[in-house]
């Protein structure tokens, strides 16, 4: 890696809605930056894939190429910044980057996901670094509080709402009282959910996310397939609507706990957040983490989790964390990472409280009938409630104490079995200290 | 310095609440903070004032003197740890510490808002550097985030809630609908507040603090004197009452704005916050930064921002954030400031919205004499309320439009000499755009 002690040269994989925020970022706050760096940042080459491609930037003294090489052997670069997304060909690029002793910034949450741990060698060789902040939670300091900030702890549990397209969802479906659906398409239409909205709606996004939090706050290697995940397509209005009335808030949260010295629990799914916790008051499309630790207690960073500039902020505050070191040619802190052995406790032999909502026959002894399954697999009721409907159904809310997954599985096979359940609406899991 | 791969070397003045934290965390957590770190964390000396005072820990293995020269002195120690509190002997100790080329950490907001100047310059001519993340916000990762986190924003603004005791007063008044004086009295028996508590209720702690975020956001270089600060002292249950009629929560708020380029604003008051706020849901003891970023939007960090542990995490997190760099042996943050010359604006030169409350007597033309006031000084009413009360007098309150601070004083000072007006009781700024 070249020095220069006045200059930091940048080389850019991608030119997209990051890559334009990167540029905006450090042209419009150059004189903050320097300030507070001491040194120039310069975009020397931005590498995109197709040249032919309008660009609405003035990319005056930055040279565009479709060459990756020119900027992986250029030795005047030290930073690499990848802002492709998706795994290929990303990885090739960041692992040749590193290989060539240039550090690494990235946006690019699935790549970090899938290779971390050959990232974090690769860099330990070549002494240089691999950072990600912009990975999760967009412009919020995330990854940077827990490997330093919160580094004196250790980390009991985390709680991460990280996924700002379905947290809108849920938030507009729980203030407007509109349909999942109909809240949908309004996103779409504005440009805030993608026309397939899959990777979010279906946990996946976070998911990504939760396995990069693991690795920060746990030092534990896993895939999305690892980790049980489950998403918002089933969230029903009606449920939002029950929710308040048991004093709680639906939210899509990452959740990564330590049950015990070698166990730890990782999982992404809607859950019931009461009213009054912080989490609960986290609208629209931003962003938190919640985390409890073992010497500050809880604490919560809060901000928008996507977006250009938000999202830039974070790869430009990386490239600035970067600059404060290059001068140093030295290891950093992911070059730490020995990745523990921890035994990943599938969700089945977690426990939790439950909602559920049951449609029902309306005749005598459906109740009994219910409550004798729940007895038979130790389910407690703390809450119900019982509703006739317009068509002969009735409804049946119930809420329970904690209660083991497995025998929750098993209760839930036998009331679909049985006559009088027509059909089981929703199954959501209840409160943060399961 | 002497530098050892494998170990950091730690010296500590000071023993109390934050030193013996300090203690229970690197023990407790050694392991974690290996890991995360990759090297050894050792207190080899620890330097009190009075050495017959005996200790609740077990200091197997650490030096106990009471001359600070065993420390500062010291070849193997890379690290000064200052957690004594107030401005001296901190202040020597620190700046010795740093002329013999130790890191220092202090969790000091006293000695860094009066010596900041003096001690970043000293750090940088010595090669070393001086952390203080636990002087703002105990363990909430507050400097980090304004340095690196947020590092490519120009910072528009921020609104702070720093000093616990004053949170959880105005908390318990408004949950509880007790009287300033009689939470506080309560506050004081659970040890939540100091038996003298003028630091905390005047703002002069949220002042220092303030001073401090001021050079971390926006480089400049102030001291207590230069800002306005107000307290809590005259914040009423009735006010707090009207406040959520409203729809306002009060909090004490450290607030800082660029106002125009070379234009800032700093100052300390209880505010009223809308409801709707992220801030107003930062209930009792705990703090929380909100900052708005060019780039970023608007971000929170919350968390616990006194007590052994909450502020012992901050320290070592310092510590952790040295031992990346130390084998390095070159300049970091702070050295790059280079403090900048913006013009601080007087408070009487900025202009805000206002909620008052006038006791006044109960009779025909009242209203008309003090909208009469109001009118010659450009004060416009948006909400009032007039009550009778059953001492023959009647309670005006009033939350006005924006208005210039210095219009506003003239009117309060024709309201005071106006025969029908009994008493002025509350004079509180509203909303965080002013």
């Amino acid at each position: 890696m070249s020095m220069h002690k006045d200059t930091l040269c940048i080389g850019i994989f991608g030119l997209g809605t990051v890559g334009s925020g990167i540029l905006s970022i450090l042209s419009q706050n150059e004189e903050v930056i320097f300030q507070r760096l001491g040194k120039r940042v310069y975009v020397k080459t931005i590498c995109i894939r197709d040249l032919s491609k309008r660009r609405l930037f003035n990319l005056e003294g930055v040279r565009v190429t479709d060459d990756p090489s020119v900027i992986l052997n250029d030795p005047e670069i030290d930073i690499v910044v990848e802002v492709m997304g998706g795994e290929n060909p990303a990885f090739s690029y960041i692992k040749a980057a590193l290989e060539n002793k240039k550090y690494v910034v990235t946006a690019n949450k699935e790549v970090i996901s899938k290779h971390k741990q050959l990232f974090f060698e690769c860099a330990k060789q070549n002494g240089v670094d691999v950072y990600f902040e912009a990975s999760v939670g967009g412009g919020i300091p995330i990854i940077r509080s827990l490997k330093v900030g919160y580094a004196a702890n250790k980390i009991q549990s985390f709680f991460g709402i990280l996924n700002g397209t379905t947290n809108y969802i849920l938030t507009k479906m729980d203030e407007e009282k509109q349909a999942f659906e109909s809240v949908l398409a309004e996103a779409q239409a504005l440009g805030f959910a993608e026309l397939d909205p899959t990777m979010d709606v279906s946990g996946m996004d976070v998911a990504y996310k939760l396995t990069i939090l693991a690795a920060a706050a746990f030092k534990i290697n896993v895939g999305i397939d690892d980790i049980f995940y489950e998403g918002i397509e089933n969230i029903h209005l009606e449920d939002i609507l029950y929710a308040r009335q048991f004093g709680y808030v639906i939210k899509l949260l990452a959740i990564g706990k330590r049950l015990s010295d070698q166990k730890v629990c990782l999982k992404v799914h809607p859950t019931m957040v009461p009213i009054g916790h912080p989490l609960a008051a986290v609208r629209n499309e931003f962003n938190a983490l919640f985390v409890n630790g073992n010497a500050l207690g809880e604490s919560m960073l809060y901000g928008k989790g996507a977006g250009s500039l938000p999202t830039a902020s974070a790869v430009v505050a990386d490239i600035i964390d970067i600059g404060f070191d290059t001068a140093l040619q030295n290891s950093r802190r992911n070059l730490e990472i020995e990745f523990l052995q921890e035994n990943l406790v599938p969700v089945d032999q977690l426990s939790s409280k439950f909602y559920l909502r049951l449609s029902v026959a309306d005749m005598v002894g459906v109740l009994e009938k219910v409550t004798a399954v729940f007895g038979r697999h130790k389910v407690s009721v703390a809450n119900l409630i019982q509703r006739e409907n317009d068509r002969g159904l009735a409804e049946l809310v119930i809420v329970t104490h904690e209660v083991a997954e497995s025998n929750m599985n098993h209760a839930l096979g036998e009331l679909r079995n049985l006559f009088e359940v027509q059909s089981i609406q929703a199954v959501i899991r209840v409160g943060l200290d399961e």
